[in-house]
């Protein structure tokens, strides 16, 4: 859609840290993260919010960020992870593209967006390392689900 | 499982203000609203979390929640709605087993959890009345996303 940063994003018009892209589903950081390691998970098709969404395609947005907040917890040790969506602008959306924040925490924090800082070279660097065989999972929680 | 509370209110050990329960699901209202209409989506056998539920079972509580947003949203006029799980403590996790809030927000709203009440019988039956037919579109979104 015509002046949908994300869809900028996934046309390759804007630069954005890819973690995963496959099925219909698309992962990257987002580029004011809240925590270290604050990704984003969007449909490659355009859809305004969860609310909009059809089922197939939230399923399997939230079925990779489900996948993410596993590898997050179980492989790299966060103690905790939020998973969120945000639905119209009163409850805190700012890109109007259907996206899942997957936010781990590695510590207690200052409220629950709080922290919210430009992403740096350095800091996407090493998140995409830390990231490594998350696809993986990604691709393995997306074939559970089945079909797509 | 012992000792978890959502256990108990789906074996009926504790009472709970249920909306929707079906094909391995449960939905009802938060005891402790920060909106009105606030509901909690579970599944009925027992997980800690998004990170250790198996993707076929956090698919479909993603999929009921996201079938309350969009009623919300479309039938019941809300401006906008939170979709989030907390996974982890440090994460504002309280109750260890998985729970997706479906949090409608008619307004702008003081802070991500604020506005936090004890639920009364009267918000619960107003609650509960708004949302007569949200079981119909929740079973269209499980069916749409297929086997189960």
């Amino acid at each position: 859609m015509a002046d949908c940063i994300f869809c900028s994003i996934l046309e390759g018009k804007l630069d954005a840290y890819f973690v995963y892209r496959g099925r219909g589903v698309a992962v990257f950081l987002d580029k004011y993260p809240v925590s270290r390691g604050h990704l984003l998970v969007v449909p490659e098709s355009h859809y305004e919010g969860v609310h909009d969404a059809p089922p197939e395609v939230a399923a399997r947005v939230w079925t990779a960020a489900s996948a993410i907040a596993r590898f997050y917890r179980e492989r790299l040790g966060a103690p905790g992870v939020n998973v969120v969506t945000n639905s119209g602008s009163v409850a805190g959306q700012v890109v109007f593209h259907f996206h899942v924040h997957v936010i781990p925490r590695w510590g207690p924090t200052r409220g629950f967006w709080g922290g919210r800082h430009e992403l740096t070279e350095e800091e996407a660097g090493e998140v995409l390392e830390r990231l490594r065989g998350v696809e993986g999972l990604i691709e393995e929680y997306l074939d559970r689900i089945g079909r797509s």
